[in-house]
């Protein structure tokens, strides 16, 4: 079992496993990839995994036998179980909660050597339908407040099992920095009655400095902040506040820009590792009262995605401050994923 | 010359250096440290530094020569610089500063062998009177709001330089992170008329099970929610809001301490990579209106330093949420740390 820890003075939420706590010897061997000569994750091997959550499969292939294109499972080691109720307690100075959760894993193909990024537009369609039903159904549960939805790619960015997946964790709290973007878009709302993020779009369409991608259905560009190096951000042309009411179309448009990012990323930082997260409307913005009921609140979040190569280690005062260092502008890195040649690289 | 830009969606400062913009290739080789044939921090190569800007020399020697034992220097590379006036402007959107500020290097040893945990605690006290005495000279510029000051050990951890050293970066902007730590402290003191810190030191020290040393002067414990295996946190038990103010005998007993927590951590964990994080009351909340004038505002904040090994490659999702993972429960690192017989170490 694990727990959700409060830190009242750094105002941050920890999931520590309790369980299966790791011990000093553990970490020794951490920076190496798993090496399994059976791959979980590959064809003929669903019995190797819990039984499948959602599958995509056009060929009338029966659940937990080969045939999907994208298959969902529970994690074997959740790191939050779904079973049970969520205790809230008070620990003197401290706030806890028992570790009520979901721990998902999207395995994007069935092919163990395909990268997202090598993935055809359709096919990576179907992973972004595999997320939007995975989301669609994780906020029924009354218990959860946020969905994250996150891949790493490389062992450098934390992936442990080489075959392409993605995880979905839902979380019984807010965390906090979703929780300011949530409230800095309200307050920027309620004062001009505009998106900020739409603001922030139209500016960065204007400049096009920093612009890599616009197709005038997604844009994907550089940020103006960029805390990272080719850090590259991911956003609907059009006001959305929640990625799970994308529709088809708006889904395969967006596969499209997300495949040209990554193998723009790829091409010029030569397949670095990167994380990828969703950044979505928090379940309490959409639950208004009922649950079950998901009401359109439209102009105070704006849902995004942000890839950031990990080519940096990072100094120890990012981490404590929240205060970044970036040794390469954004006009810089836009103009690099600008100028790849994608005839060539694919 | 530098930037630092605002991300009024993030609520995030970045500085990003123009000027030695990095290109993709230059992150290529960027997982090795130097491997310098000539050090320019050992004795006998204080010309290949900037002039230094204070010394602790017994010996008589004069600057800008052998005989010191801890050198405080201006970083050759600075992100920011300390020539011209602050200028703050709008970028549409966003917000945007020059790079103003300043950054220098406490070379801790003339020893290229020795690290922190190596030297003598008389050592260690006087790198920590090297940090107390820069951080009382920078605090005297008015453009400054925060003055970080960390180490990162192991080229993991981001150490370009072998040579043991501390960075101090003054900043004009108070780091995001920084003022939630200090509004949390002040809102408690308001409700309460205690210090949120202090309250927290007694429930530890009363609880025992993640207090790793507690000589009665600091004490050392693995935070309750701790974000990183084995993070360690070392504060003054007596309530103290301001490291610069520590007189010579709290810098011993601080040396003291943390040497033997360096060296727990050495023992327990193989010579990890580790960052050093001082959190100390932010400058404007010291500054009292009239520039040079040092109040005493005693409760609500108490400095500590963040100790983190870097164990693991964190996934996705820290860096975006705040929100995080920890496999290795306080109260197991705390175990395993108290447990280090440290005369079979030294």
């Amino acid at each position: 079992m694990s727990e959700l820890r409060w830190d009242p003075l750094k105002k941050t939420w920890v999931i520590i496993t309790l369980e299966r706590g790791r011990r000093p010897r553990d970490f020794m061997n951490d920076r190496k990839q798993v090496n399994m000569t059976v791959c979980p994750f590959c064809y003929g091997r669903e019995d190797k995994t819990p039984r499948e959550i959602f599958a995509i499969r056009t060929d009338g292939s029966r659940p937990n036998t080969p045939g999907w294109k994208v298959r969902v499972i529970p994690n074997k080691y959740p790191v939050l179980r779904i079973e049970g109720e969520l205790e809230k307690r008070g620990v003197g100075i401290y706030d806890a909660m028992n570790g009520i959760g979901a721990h998902e894993v999207v395995i994007e193909t069935p092919d163990h050597d395909r990268s997202l990024a090598e993935l055809a537009p359709a096919e990576i369609t179907d992973v972004l339908k595999a997320y939007r039903a995975r989301l669609l159904d994780l906020r029924k549960d009354p218990r959860f407040r946020y969905i994250l939805l996150f891949k790493n790619h490389g062992v450098e960015a934390g992936a442990a099992i080489p075959h392409s997946h993605t995880q979905i964790i839902a979380v019984p709290i807010t965390p906090n920095l979703t929780a300011t973007e949530l409230s800095v878009c309200q307050e920027y709302y309620k004062k001009k009655e505009r998106c900020l993020f739409c603001d922030l779009l139209a500016q960065e369409r204007e400049d096009r400095r920093r612009i890599i991608r616009d197709d005038g259905n997604f844009v994907v560009f550089a940020p103006y902040a960029s805390r990272f190096p080719f850090e590259v951000r991911i956003a609907p042309a059009r006001h959305s506040h929640d990625f799970a009411l994308m529709a088809d179309h708006e889904l395969s448009a967006l596969a499209e820009a997300l495949k040209d990012a990554l193998l723009r990323m790829r091409s010029v930082l030569r397949d670095p590792p990167y994380n990828f997260l969703l950044h979505t409307s928090p379940l309490m913005h959409l639950r208004l009262g009922k649950p079950g009921y998901w009401g359109s609140i439209p102009y105070d979040f704006h849902w995004h995605i942000d890839l950031v190569p990990r080519l940096t280690n990072n100094a120890g005062f990012e981490w404590g401050t929240g205060f970044f260092m970036n040794s390469t502008p954004p006009e810089e890195a836009a103009r690099f994923m600008r100028a790849v040649d994608l005839s060539m690289s694919l």
